[in-house]
Parts: structure tokens; C-alpha cells; sequence
């Protein structure tokens, strides 16, 4: 059975070597992050999700979640315990303001519980996941009455929060929906339609669940501009805060799925049901928005955290399997065969795994970072500039970061051979729920549209422009330093095949935008390069820093070094090729009719 | 619910125009193959894998096989009718030897149908799929007695076979293997031990089962050199051939797998267990080798196959779902919004299927038709030219194309979106049941090291010489053809890269092996596309040809034509980046001790 260990030596290294939050202590809820504080939580959070969370992974996988006659849903076996546990530890109150009652940390900080939350056991964490993007929105958009009457309970994860957006005929193209919402002239609206895919929808683990809800008025525009946000509770909310009637709406039934068994992935039907809108008639889209975003990296998180965990397990596996002997001589004469270790092949996928996972950890708290940037950084100008990242990286950390998680799930299960297919080895259950996030919160080839077709265009191309110029002040500061110099030179060469790439996309796309949607999966991948590259430069350059300092754990900065020299040889050189695709443009993709591409 | 329609147009084109079989019409076997009577064969044979197999494939993933109390196991519903309707139509005889009561087709037929079997339903096509297996190493290896008491019965699946190799313990290094054979003084021997993973090692659809097994004799030497092949049949079998008493040996347990549910996985005791050695003492590993190889090209195949089945079903779903508009303005105003092919990264992920799988379509007939010429060609010449060319190709066939088929099954599933997750949609089974193909018959990394360790470089690299004469000779032929001279530069460069990259192992291998092993599953992949684009070339070119000639399916030639440009333009620059990886050499995955890889 799969084990889990909380990466806090990596990830306190990021945060105080290579980001330096401590240079943030004045701003708003970085006071609250002071690297004691931080430490003690992160120890304390990863031994909840080793000791709590991970036992009752499999068991999640293998029960699933019931659907009772009523519309009820029961949680697998523990869940509903360790949820208790999680809000009496108050885990969900990490990053919330604390005029909500929240401890206020940076939401960076939020970020790493999100990973070992995941790593541990991603159904149950997207229970809270959810209901915390659901608390975004409503912070984000809600008026303030909503905010007192919702947010502070479900912070506390005493009531659950949903998004609901995908119904039967659409998902991507939300333009389509049809849920309704006709004015009840109390200020409230009648809900009705159907939604599929409601994560979380229907639980046992909360006394109330506030749905977010998509829908339009009566007289909306038959597009995605016509779209309005309801907070629609399952019990309605007196004035004074109890649960009053039970509202017209229910789960009507679950999904069976590849896998996330442990989370009730729900069709929810909406009957009439009494809601009130969030935001602004027909601006529910950019409420929706809201959540998305963060939602986004959250799942660009949970992939990171996939692979990690079914990495962490190859390792073990791999130190402790005998089978075969090494290319260069018995390692170990004395035993009958030497451990998997000794296998090139099996090091290229530890380290594959090793390099990208550390390397996405590295991207996702500087993202995470700058959504705190982006809100609190004292001029107008940095937080302008932290969101002109976050919003380039956003899909780049979804999109790249879910291929390469899938990919590396996989990996972790192949070092185990014909055991990693045996679902007791629970393998192949780290394949089967990081292939979810592939495909929710925007379907990767979502991502890549969108940063080819909106992030990279915004403002005359502000935010690639300021990226480029990022790695490149830094690469050029390290060509100095003999160490990092060919790390460097190397990363140079990638950032310049995807400048050559946006030229490309700048030249072509004008005379046909398919031209740049049939290069946009390939540009993602490698801005994930160039954006990964830069996170190990950094990696390399404080791992140095600290061993020529004499002071640190040098087996652990002497392996940043070495796995930064990987990625380097090993996964850098993939640029060359994806910007070579870019290239062919879309002719080929297009060249048939539909009723080509299977021979009559 | 998923279907299932047998490619039969494509397999005739790469049988007819580019393989041109009836070439081969005076040698043994091929007598048997003329134009008509494949295709009709083909078109039965399709039909037969439609309507029969293909309904079944849902079924069998839900209901898994049941092992009883009494240790018997049954199959899904459905499997033992249609077994009884295979067997009844005298497929599994297709290719068996006339002697043995077979049809004595060419293996390049029987290939065609392994495909189209595992892509209705791969747990149903591994019963009669093993027991091909075990025909082909009593043919090879075992006494004219053993080949006529075993082989009549198994070639009509009235009995099946299985492959027992791997044990809880070891299964890459057979060395490691501890059942045991003890003479029991008649010529016979009692086999005991445990062997694991054995598909379909016990089940209710034949009358007996002939396990082939490695074990050890007493004194055997304690190495893969001590390893002897033995018969040791479910029932004992008398003289006159009737089923005489049950052998001491029982399925344990079925394991709980990731895919392929409707297939026995078993543990398999053999309690002194009476077996008959096949072949000589000792020598088992290379019996076991036949079918080893036999097995390997079909799961080459069999991992292409899921790959089509899931393609075929994301591009209809393309067809139907409507989500979005094109990035060039709306296809169809009237509707509501367009189908999913408009989206260039749709497009992108069903022409990656459609290139790959065709492609590979073409490459594992191409490798069958080599497994019948190194059999049955004219000269010593003309049959070594062969067996070098199918040795050298099987593990490229069975590692790339697994590795390719799970990977276009995985984005065939995305093309669904959401709905790809949900199990009632079948999309995720083809993704669960293709993960087994990178695994079985020697894990992808083991055919990476079987490719570069072994077959590179005997005969002082003979085959692969060869090989790389062969691309180059076609290329330069095309080089003067207006129509396929931008294919034949682009491949003759990533010959080129396979060419360097093989200079470079020459170079870097004496040095240090694992500067090979470290670069063995770029290779593979180099050499997969170079020969995919091999096969691009000569599907272009013969569809050139038949355009030229007027004659033909005009619409069916031209997407020929439009799918070798986009492999050319969208795979083949993939060659580039993996040689430099291998340039990388070992270094870097081979710095950091084991216990560097996560941080204490």
C-alpha cells in the first residue's frame, strides 16, 4: 500500500531560498507567514495528511461514495471522521481573511496544504478545495451581506461550497446553458435545470452545501453574456444564521468514474430552487471567473501532487525490488540481484519525475505568490505585475503541469512492472485520478487556447514580454557563475525558441488563427519548459549559494544541483522539437473532412 | 456505448499497394493468401469482431472473472457463447500449419486479425491470443509426440495455453526463479511452485489447458542458464488423446487489476504438478524466447489496436458534440454551435491517432510479413535478411507502439472532455486496458535495452545496418519525386538523428554502458518514427501511384497524402530532441544515491 510523506524540507527550501518570503513580511498576511510559523504548520499539516488523509485513500478508491433513495450521499469509511478532524484543526481556516475568522495566511502558503492535501488523497481535499474557491467568488463579488451570511461557515467547513457550470449538452461552450432563473420578486429567483459533474455536490460531510450556480434570467442574451451567478444553499439561511427549509434541489444521482471514487462527482437537479444572484445580472461568467482561476492552479497543484506521491512510492519500490544486475557490474555481489536503482532506465524516470516535480512545486508557489502580489504588494504597478504573471502562468501550470503529472503517475506505476497493474500496489489508482485533471476546470486544450489566444495577446503582449525579460536578465546574470553557465546558456536557447514560437503565432496567425490553435498545446508545453528552466536556475543558484556558504544539508543542495543539470540535458532539448510543430502551422491539421479521418 | 469497425480498407491497402503480398504467391502459406480470399476473410473476420466481440468488451470490464471456492474460475456473460462461435468459425486455425488441421495462412494475415480481435475486446482476445503463443513453442521446441498429442487440439482452442514465467519474487530476471522440477523417474517431472500474473491461467471456455512453465531442475545452474521449459496440462492427456486425470495444480487467486478485466490474471500452484520438459535441459529460456517474441509483435499490435478503437470513437464523438465556434468564424450559423472538429487541438489529437495508428498498422504487417519470410522466403539470404529485420523491429513494435497506443488512447479519451471520465462512456476502459501493453511481455524499458543492448549490435550491427540502408535507399528514390521529396528529406533527416545517435552509443558505450542504457528509450523512439515514416513513405508513395493511375478511392488516397505530410511536419521532429537527450549520456541520471532522490 501506498505510502506518503509531506515534502517539507523541498518546499521550505522554495519558500525561503528560492522565493524569500521573508522579503514580504510587510505586506498584509505575510506578517502572519514568519518562517517559524510557517515551518510549524507545514510540519504539522504534513503529518496530518501522512497519518489522516493517506490511510484512507484506498479505501475511498475502493468504496466510492453511495447515493441513498433519498438523495443522500454517504462518504467512504472515514472520511466523515478525518473531515472532522480537518475542521477541528482548522485546516480549512489557513488562508482565509481573518474578519472572516480565518488565520489569514498568504495564499501562497494555502498553496503548499493544497499540494499534500491532494498528494494524500485528492477526493477528500477536494471537499474543502471546492467549498474554497466557492468562498473566493463569493468574497470576490458577493455584496457584503452575502459575504456575512455564507463565508465565515463555510470557511470553517461547517457548510460545503460547489461550482456548478457543466450541464448534459455543454461544458466548454458555457454559451449553451439552460438552466433558468426567473425573478421570485422577493429579490430571489426560481433555479431549474440540470447540471452533471457536480464535484462535491451531495455529502454527509457538512451540515449545509452553498452551490454556486450558473443560470440566466429570462430575458438574457443567448450567449455567454448572458449568464448570471446564484449562490443557491441546499438548506435556506435564516437571517440570524440556522438552517431554515430545505431548498428545492437535489443529486440525482453519481457518477461512476475512471477514478476520484472517494468524491461524489454528482448530476444535481435544480426544481425551482430559491437562489440569489452574486455580482451583477449577466456578469456571471467573470464571477465564474473567479473561482476558475484559482480554481486552475489548484488543479495544476493536485497534478504535482499525483505525481509526487505515486514518485515517492517508485523510489521506495525501486531502492527495494531486486531484479537484474547493473550494465557496469554487479553492485551488490553478495545479494542475487542488485535493487531497480541501478537501471538507467529506471533513474530516467525517477528522475523525469524528480526534476518536474520539484520544479513544478517551485512554479506553483511563485504563482501562488503572486496571486498574494496581486492583491497586496504596495504599488500599483507590482501588483499589476504579479497579475500579469499569474494570468500568463495560470494555464501553463494547469495545462503542462496535468500532462506532465498523468505522465509521471504513469512512469511511477511502470518502475513497478506487472505489480504497478494490481490495484492493491494502489499504482494505478495515482493514474486513474490524476487523468481527472487533464480534463477538469478548463480541458488542457482549453489552456493552451487560452494562453495563445488571450494571455499571450492581452495589453500588446505585456505579460509574455515581461516573462521573456525575466528569464533573460536572469540567465544572463547566471552565464557569469561557472556553475550555472551551461544551465543557463541552456535555458537561453529554450526561452528563445518560444520567443521564436510567438513570432511565429504573431507572422501567421493573422492570415489564419488556426494557425496558432494548431500550435497553442506545443506553445504551452514549452512555455512549461522555459518556465520550469527558470524555477531550476533559481533552484541551482540558492542550492550554491548555500553550499558555498558552508551551512544546509548538502546532500540535499548537492541534488538540486545534479537534478537541475537533468532537466538541463533532459527535458530542456524537448523545446527545440514542440517549436518545430509550431512551425508546420495548420495546414496538415485541416487538410481533411471529417469523413476522412476513418477509411468507409 | 463505444463500437467497433474493423479498418479492413486500410489493412487492404498496406497488404495490396504498399506490401504487395501477392509477390509472394509461390512460396508456402501465401498460395493461400490471394486478393479475394483475404478480403473476404478480412470483411468476415471484421464483421464477426463488430458484432460479436466488440458488445461484449463493456461487459467484461464490469463483470471481471469469478474464481470459485473450488478454485474454477468463470468468465464474463457472454465470453463462453462467444467462444464457442469463434471456435465454431475456425478462426483460431487461421494461421496454424495445415498438418495440424489449420488454414496455413501467412502470419502477415493472422496479425491482421489479432488487431482487429483486441480492439473489439482485448480480455477475450488474450484466451485464444496465449494459447498461440504456447502453439508456436511446442512447435518449435517440442518432440514430434508433444507437437502431435498438444497442438491439433490447442490449434482449435478446444484447448487453451498459457505462458508461466514470472513468480511473486522476480519477473524481468528470470534467473531468479525458484519452482522446481524433480525427475520423476518416467520421463516426466513434478513441478512445484507459484507463478503470478498468468492471463488466462484458469477459466471456463475450453476443455483443458496446457501451461507451459519455466522451472528448475535439481542441479540445474543457478542463473538464467538453469532455466527449463515444461507442458504441464490442466488434465493429464492418454495416449489416445482423451483427457485422463486432473493435474495437481490450481489457479490461487485472480488479481484485482487496473484493465483487462475479462481476463483470468491468476496466481497459478503447481504442487508437484506432472510436467513434460519441451526441448532440452536447461535450454528453456530460448523456447520460452519463441514465444516471447511471437508475443511481443502481438502486443505491438495489440496496443495499435486499442489506439484505433479509441480514435474511431473520438471521431465520430467530434462529429456529434457541438461546443464552440472556429477560430475562423462560425462553420455552421445555423446551428448553435460547431462540432468539436473545428478546433484545431482536436484536430491535433485525432490526426496523431490517425498517423500513429495507421502507421503502425503498416509497420506490424510489414514485421509479419518478415516473421513469414524468415520462415519460408527462397534463399538463406532472403530469410536471414528477415529474421534480422523482424528482431530488430519487434521490440521497437511492441515498445513504441504501446507506448504510442496508451498515450493516443489517453487523448482519444479527451477529445470526450468530461465525459471521457465517466466509465458508461467506455473511453476510459481502452485507456485502462492499454496501460497493460507498456508492461506485459517485458516492460517498454526492457525492450528499450533488448533494442540498444542485444540487437544493435549483433553480428556487428548487421540489421541495423540494414535497416538504415533500407530508409535510405527509398528516400533517395523519392528525393526526385515532386509530390514526396519534402517527406523523404524530412525523413532522411531523422534517419540521420537515428544514424547519430547510434555513432554516438559506438562511442559512448565502451566508456561506460550506461551511457547506453541511459539513452535506450530515446531510442526506441527514434527508431519508431523513423519506421513509421518509412511506412508514411511508402503509403504516400503508393497512393501516388494509384492517384496517378486514376483508379481507386479518391478520397481514401488523398488522406494518405494529407496524414504523411502531418507526420512529417507534427512526429517526425520529435527525432531531434530525443538525440539530444541521448547526448546527455548517464551522467545526470546516475549522480544522485538512491537516497538523495526525496529529501529526508
Amino acid at each position: 500500500m501506498p505510502t506518503y510523506k509531506a515534502p517539507v524540507t523541498d518546499t521550505l527550501f522554495i519558500l525561503n531560498d528560492v522565493l524569500s518570503i521573508d522579503r514580504y513580511a510587510n505586506l498584509p498576511g505575510f506578517a502572519n507567514a514568519s518562517a517559524d510559523m510557517v515551518e510549524a504548520v507545514l510540519e504539522e499539516g504534513g503529518r496530518f495528511c501522512s497519518e489522516v488523509l493517506a490511510p484512507l485513500n484506498a479505501i475511498g478508491d475502493k468504496e466510492g461514495c453511495t447515493r441513498h433513495a433519498d438523495g443522500s450521499v454517504t462518504t467512504p469509511t472515514g472520511f466523515k471522521d478525518a473531515f472532522a478532524q480537518y475542521v477541528e484543526a482548522g485546516w480549512p481556516l489557513l488562508g482565509i481573511p481573518e474578519e472572516f475568522g480565518g488565520q489569514g495566511m498568504p495564499h501562497v502558503i494555502t498553496c503548499v496544504m493544497e499540494e499534500y492535501t491532494n498528494a494524500a488523497n485528492q477526493a477528500f481535499a477536494m471537499y474543502p478545495g471546492l467549498t474554497q474557491g466557492a468562498i473566493a467568488a463569493i468574497l470576490a463579488k458577493g455584496s457584503d451581506e452575502q459575504k456575512a451570511k455564507y463565508v465565515p461557515n463555510m470557511a470553517s467547513c461547517k457548510w460545503g461550497g460547489t461550482m456548478n457550470l457543466t450541464e448534459p449538452h455543454c461544458g466548454t461552450d458555457l454559451g449553451l446553458i439552460r438552466t433558468r432563473a426567473v425573478p421570485n420578486g422577493d429579490g430571489s429567483y426560481a433555479i431549474s435545470g440540470t447540471k452533471i459533474f457536480i464535484s462535491s455536490g451531495e455529502h454527509d460531510l457538512t451540515e449545509n452545501i452553498i452551490h454556486l450556480v450558473l443560470a440566466k434570467t429570462p430575458d438574457a442574451p443567448d450567449s455567454v453574456k448572458g449568464i448570471s451567478l446564484f449562490i443557491v444553499p441546499k438548506f435556506l439561511v435564516n437571517d440570524d444564521g440556522s438552517l431554515g427549509a430545505r431548498n428545492s434541489l437535489s443529486c440525482g444521482s453519481i457518477e461512476h468514474k475512471m477514478g476520484i471514487h472517494g468524491n461524489a462527482t454528482c448530476v444535481m437537479n435544480y426544481d425551482g430552487a430559491t437562489g440569489y444572484m452574486v455580482g451583477e445580472e449577466n456578469k456571471g461568467l467573470a464571477a465564474m471567473f473567479i473561482m476558475m482561476n484559482a480554481a486552475r492552479l489548484g488543479v495544476g497543484i493536485q497534478g504535482n501532487a499525483l505525481a509526487d506521491v505515486a514518485f515517492q512510492n517508485a523510489v521506495a519500490y525501486a531502492q527495494d525490488r531486486r531484479q537484474g544486475r547493473a550494465l557496469t557490474g554487479p553492485a551488490e555481489p553478495e545479494q542475487k540481484a542488485d535493487t531497480l536503482f541501478v537501471h538507467p532506465d529506471v533513474r530516467r524516470m525517477l528522475m523525469e519525475a524528480k526534476a518536474i516535480t520539484e520544479g513544478m512545486r517551485a512554479l506553483c508557489l511563485w504563482g501562488g505568490l503572486q496571486v498574494d502580489l496581486s492583491h497586496v504588494a504596495e504599488t500599483e504597478e507590482e501588483r499589476q505585475t504579479a497579475d500579469d504573471l499569474i494570468s500568463l502562468l495560470t494555464p501553463v501550470i494547469k495545462g503542462y503541469g496535468t500532462d506532465k503529472g498523468y505522465e509521471i503517475a504513469t512512469n511511477a506505476q511502470q518502475v513497478y512492472g506487472g505489480h504497478g497493474y494490481i490495484e492493491e500496489w494502489g499504482m494505478e489508482q495515482f493514474v486513474r485520478d490524476a487523468r481527472i485533471t487533464m480534463i477538469y476546470e478548463g480541458a488542457n486544450g482549453v489552456q493552451a487556447m487560452d494562453l495563445v489566444g488571450r494571455k499571450l495577446a492581452q495589453n500588446g503582449g505585456r505579460a509574455v514580454q515581461a516573462f521573456f525579460a525575466i528569464v533573460d536578465k536572469e540567465c544572463a546574470a547566471a552565464k557569469g557563475d561557472a556553475v550555472l553557465t551551461d544551465f543557463a546558456s541552456r535555458l537561453e536557447k529554450a526561452n528563445g525558441e518560444l520567443k521564436a514560437a510567438t513570432m511565429w503565432f504573431m507572422q501567421h496567425g493573422m492570415t489564419n488563427p488556426n494557425n496558432v490553435g494548431a500550435g497553442a498545446h506545443s506553445y504551452m508545453h514549452i512555455m512549461g519548459i522555459v518556465s520550469l528552466g527558470l524555477m531550476w536556475l533559481r533552484m541551482a543558484s540558492a542550492a550554491q549559494v548555500k553550499l558555498a556558504a558552508g551551512g544546509g544539508n548538502t546532500s540535499f543542495l548537492e541534488a538540486k544541483l545534479a537534478t537541475a543539470r537533468f532537466f538541463a540535458e533532459r527535458v530542456m532539448p524537448e523545446a527545440g522539437s514542440l517549436r518545430r510543430k509550431i512551425e508546420g502551422g495548420c495546414d496538415s491539421l485541416m487538410a481533411l473532412r471529417p469523413d476522412q479521418f476513418i477509411a468507409a
